[in-house]
């Protein structure tokens, strides 16, 4: 089976926060950030083994610092670690005040993902090779939530 | 402070599942659940304890049995745990194939919830009467991780 | 032909209102309550006569009592009557503000709805037992608008 | 009060039939055509009365000739008849193959209208000047069906 | 080859510009006004050439008097130059303020469509015919923003 | 007045494309690149000159290379020059198959912003300092556009 390095498949994207994201009160709804990190976590996942990627699970998310219409968000995602078939993506969100040009670090979230083959069902994903010493740590955490969550 | 029973914030909400909630395989996205049950999650706190209430985070969320695209997903809500402006609302969700009439329990979730008061700051919520022998034990769990995530 | 009672297809959907749903002046438009309908309209069919259902017709609505922005709208449906291959859904909506708790029984509406085969053309639907004398009532009022439609 | 002739608040819309307008056999949703349809019958109410106008009520609307995606659907819209405060809007749905230019009248249905003042209260709205024999015809048709409506 | 007078292609849409098409201040977007005006040269090309339109590029398109929420946006449209397989679609934007009823011209482009055959590859559309002064005054300025594009 | 360097706007966007997003051979729409492609512009605009900025005009956009459904389309976006009041936002668009992880440069474009005062006039924007050789080659050019638009 192939190999790639976490390197490959790193993801950035962006989504200007508009009206219909928010709450009555102007604060985007977790929902929101919820659906658009969804589809980060396809795009990371898609980048390391190809695409027809689906979520198998999400572990906790917190929303402790509210995010405002106006707010530019940022994900940037990384497949910390890979199992036989599955891979766990890691993403960092940030918001961005395009009036000061202040960035806040309001969430992370893991995603795991498996990819499917043509009769849907989970197949071999390529080896991750982690390289730097962030990289080697991350792999080592997503292993232990990895092996976690299969107790 | 006023206090309320658990069944009436008791909230079920339905959508039927269409080509835009789904990806080219016609599996439903996991971010299109988590979206919908944002929204259920602020129907059922606001029962509770008016509106204004923001998702403050999201408990680990599988997605093992897919949903498809054509088929009617429903959200069974209920506060299961109150703490001082902190509420834990539990969401059981159900895919139903229109043809067949078949239901698949395919999730459940927890969002701890909290309500702003004018300043925008988390107010006291009234206190939660769990009646029945579910509703109990659906309290005790959620006091158990309340008191979790605060350490 | 098979044939089902009513509380076999009987309907629940509840829908957030939300900025988009709504007028500059903050009252829900008319076309998104009939369009949320025609969704809850499919689904009862489809649970009565299976997936493939389309819209015929829809008697007279009226929308006397504004909806706001911020309510739950519920959508309650039934089959009230069945010819040989049309079914007649009755819907009755209501609003909720979710700060008072307060429901208001705001429209009713009949939509005629028709199950197609593979060839697109309308087919036997299974015969409807009513049960209650509400769901005789409503049955016998149901057949005199199929009766007058006709004409 | 001031008057309009019929022609001055003559409407013509259309829209392009996608995707997200179909249901899974590729014919427009009756929702799709409603919602769009409340939109024409706010613009031609409003080209008569002013903005803030909102639904009173919907007659019956058939759909008998399915709609398919890719097809170009106008509507063409205008005020039949003015009570004191209420307008009854006529639209006319066509749609156009656009491979074959074929065209053809599917449906036909009325809106009743109202504008509000600032205490969003219904408000008089300028007296209907029919011209054309066709005019007068449609405003006298819908004067009974105002009168009916009353009873 | 066939021939097609301009007006058989003729095109005249509208939308009402809504919360979601604006920006923060209610000025609307360009990318709305880019986006419909899309959909509707797609109309125009394929009322001239049959449906499978897609577009090759749109010229410089100015926004210098801003449109607002609640105003009706109008494009008209026509073919005013076909070369063997691009047709070039011209649009003029009107917005008009439904409460005055004062109409201005905010904007006008030029769309360059072509239509695919079943290999997607452009095939050859049919031969455009002017008729009035007009007409033939903007087939003349299309040739030769035609052959400048090609140069 | 303040200065700005160009790589202190400089912003990179990305989204995947969607069924919603084409048209029915599968290929994205010119007007879903022209309205992500002005949300860009605007947060690079922004970046540069703070909040209210809005589109004066596009320049000719060519859309020679299709993109299909399923390919993660990202936008590189720097202020290229700057007038008094107006900022040139050129934006390079590449099309990433994700399953080859191929990548295509498929168009260029160039939006003129300018940013709002309280009284909604174009105010002056912070000077801009190009550093590299490419910062100051695409910063005389867009001199030359904006010399050539104002004649």
């Amino acid at each position: 089976m192939a190999e790639k390095k976490v390197s490959e498949s790193k993801t950035e994207m962006s989504q200007l926060m508009m009206p219909q994201h928010a709450n009555f009160g102007g604060t985007i709804y977790g929902g929101t950030i919820l659906s658009i990190a969804d589809s980060v976590a396809y795009v990371c996942a898609a980048r390391h083994a190809g695409p027809n990627c689906v979520t198998v699970s999400v572990d906790r998310v917190d929303f402790r610092k509210p995010i405002r219409i106006g707010e530019l968000v940022t994900f940037l995602a990384s497949v910390n670690f890979v199992g036989h078939s599955s891979m766990e993506v890691g993403i960092k969100i940030f918001s961005e005040n395009l009036g000061t040009g202040q960035k806040r670090h309001t969430n992370s979230c893991y995603f795991t993902m498996v990819c499917l083959n043509d009769q849907r069902k989970p197949k071999e994903v390529p080896r991750l090779v982690p390289e730097t010493a962030d990289e080697k740590r991350r792999y080592e955490a997503g292993r232990k939530r990895h092996e976690a969550a299969r107790k």
